[in-house]
């Protein structure tokens, strides 16, 4: 009798369940069609593009990034829309980098480079310098003040092709720009250049901040293109005593008021559990900014999009942000917090989309065990849509600040193959972003707020 | 005792199957670093899109590929390398086309258009006459000769934006493409107009091919941009009487002499087992072919560079295959098919690639059940290179007529969100394609037959 009435709880259990999975399922059909037939996330992507452009932090684009966005979202049916105002380092570039590698004959060949984001300038007078080419730290303090004082140091460190993911190789590249600058300064160097964080061989200098250590004297930092990154190594190689000479004309203005934009729309039954999704509102002075990150702009706010078209009413509180300086001051995420905790509401999850628009592949998350576990339950729904896997590590940049506050933070994770072909360059532009995949992008990012929104954590 | 002893050998058994694992697992991390590293694809194909060109079947450039592709195999080091002759059609398009949509006025707006493959033309003079749209072919029926005869039909059927597999859209949308001449010269219609087959909204017109059915008469056909297509489709809402003015210098010449290139790594355990791979030479004749199908040449050529390089000498015979005609005529396929049927030999598997070089997602075959269930255990073994699913339904075009032979087909799945933004379009080039995103194609590829090669099927 046990035995029978177990069997029809579960069986009962088990129906509970496949007609929930299929009303899901139904669901998450419904607003992938929306989103894919009637998304604005595109459109807006090309006005960010092409209507306000490059928009550093500081800089009038970034304030007219703010005034648009905060349009958008109004239009688009969020319920509150409002600014959350916040102080931005203002760096400007200046005029056109130059840059050339003289040999010992005095003749002059140019580079493609640009001054690294942050980084102090040369003055108008350039400099020009012996140049030694270091692959590690490590070779660097071998050299010592000896072999570094007075000269530029070149780190030429390629991003490693045989990682799958791009972004271990970013990192793993990535602690020259960052970290290079002072670390040359400590020898003595009078100047710094590294090899572009890129993924291929091409023609663009990828800019990015670097962070000086203030004990060191702030020398002038660029970066060139990969494909001049090898042709100096090379030179290097064949001749002795070839210097550089590179003039940058950036600086370090005081700070200017800025702004996060927020809009929300408010929970029906748990008005103060809060969900936010963002990307970040400012890009590099160089590029349009279309992956980096106008593409997680547009998909945070298609979610208002799609709750305001479908009538779906969340339970829960979605606050879709739009962060100002992630590039080089992540003022706007450390707000963001600030307020958030001054708040009486729990911040429960935060979704961010910062690493290009393409197609999508896995969502991470910032905790493992029980809980992702659970989450993964969700991932057969996903799946037609491109996303497999819920893995484990992610956040972002503008939403790790929120973990004092107990938030689980969760990184969209999209293919990442060719990020940083466009990264920080030139030619990150609305061109270069696949309308399908941005909208795939989007569609997933709210399917994910849905379930979380519908069922918790 | 019993249970002691099954449960050392489960433990033997587990224990090789796992030694085994991490042996693969290696050597799959050997294969993808060369590939990333020292691969030849990206190179391969810039030669291809860039000193080759556009080579349609019977063109001077086709058989300027057949040549190159034909040193490029030498120089890996192939055992051999040889042509298999086939005939194949000729289909010239002559002069560019001219398109213009004529209103009551006399007013004339050029549109984008491109002959269909294969098409008729009109001659010199054109043809004129009024236009109607249709959605469907149940459409064209209910209109009848009536509503037909004499004017030109304007086929105007979107690839389904909701479905997630652009090529499920593709299919849906390419019957127009394909029968929708025969179908509206039944009716009497002078000429045929398709909107492309394309993702998005843009300025292309995309060609392909068309079959005319014998029992009606062959009837001039074009394809329009979509953005075009919109743009007829919405005059049309608007205004009676419309217009529809084209001319095309298309023709069909005397079948050509051509080739399939074959290249082959002789298998050292069991040489009359042949595994097949291949992608096809020939492409439209407005682009370059890069994603259709320069992608799927250099990526099945890749397979030679690394058997070569690496040193690991393949069990059974690999012959990798540049099929020619593809696009219209198939005649490669058949006449790889026709060979391999007289050889005394097995020909036990056969990869296709041949829908772009994009960022790998699954491998498709044409067989499930058991066999596939198996397979499948070594999905884990491709997952950190993209790879997640082997999936039921497979195959290609080309490796197709192999079929009757009892060889067990599989087309390689990249991701298809990009695909029908270039594809047989102007804009299928070079400059499109994502060296790491090709090169994982290939490595993938080249890990599938692997351990095809290996363990058998």
């Amino acid at each position: 009798m046990r035995i029978v009435f177990i069997f029809l709880i579960s069986l009962f259990v088990a129906g509970q369940l496949h007609s929930q999975t299929s009303k899901d399922s139904l669901m998450f059909k419904r607003i992938a069609d929306l989103v894919l037939s009637n998304g604005k996330a595109y459109e807006n992507l090309r006005f960010l593009c092409k209507q306000v452009g490059p928009r550093l932090s500081g800089s009038p684009q970034a304030e007219k990034a703010v005034k648009e966005t905060l349009r958008m979202m109004k239009e688009m049916g969020a319920d509150t829309v409002y600014l959350q105002p916040c102080m931005v380092p203002h760096w400007v570039r200046g005029a056109k980098e130059n840059a050339v590698l003289v040999n010992a004959g005095g003749q002059s060949i140019p580079l493609n480079v640009c001054a690294l984001g942050n980084s102090v300038g040369t003055g108008k007078a350039g400099i020009k310098a012996e140049v030694i080419e270091v692959r590690s730290f490590k070779q660097l303090d071998s050299l010592g003040e000896k072999g570094v004082k007075g000269k530029i140091v070149f780190y030429n460190f390629p991003m490693n092709p045989t990682y799958i993911e791009t972004f271990r190789a970013y990192g793993e590249a990535g602690q020259f720009r960052g970290r290079g600058p002072s670390m040359a300064a400590k020898y003595g160097a009078l100047g710094v250049m590294v090899r572009s964080l890129a993924s291929n061989i091409d023609d663009f200098p990828h800019t990015g901040a670097t962070t000086y250590n203030d004990s060191f004297p702030k020398i002038p930092a660029i970066a060139v293109s990969t494909r001049h990154a090898e042709y100096v190594s090379n030179e290097l190689k064949k001749k002795n005593g070839l210097q550089l000479y590179f003039r940058t004309e950036c600086e370090m203005l005081p700070d200017v008021q800025s702004y996060n934009v927020v809009g929300e729309i408010r929970g029906t039954e748990f008005p103060d559990e809060v969900i936010t999704v963002g990307g970040h509102l400012d890009s590099w002075d160089l590029a349009e900014g279309a992956h980096d990150d106008g593409a997680g702009c547009v998909q945070s706010m298609e979610v208002i999009n799609v709750y305001k078209k479908s009538g779906i009413k969340p339970k829960r509180t979605i606050r879709v942000v739009m962060f100002m300086n992630e590039e080089n001051g992540l003022r706007g995420g450390r707000k963001y917090a600030e307020v958030a905790k001054a708040e009486n509401k729990k911040f429960i999850f935060a979704l961010e989309s910062d690493a290009g628009g393409f197609t999508p592949r896995a969502f991470g998350f910032s905790i493992g065990g029980d809980t992702l576990t659970r989450l993964r339950n969700w991932v057969p729904l996903f799946k037609p849509y491109g996303v497999y896997e819920f893995s484990e590590g992610g956040g972002g940049a503008d939403i790790g600040p929120l973990r004092p506050l107990g938030t689980l933070l969760c990184g969209f994770r999209p293919d990442s193959q060719r990020y940083f072909d466009h990264h920080h360059a030139a030619n990150d532009t609305f061109e270069w972003v696949s309308k399908r995949e941005l909208e795939l992008g989007a569609l997933n990012m709210v399917l994910l707020l849905y379930v979380v929104d519908q069922y918790g954590l």
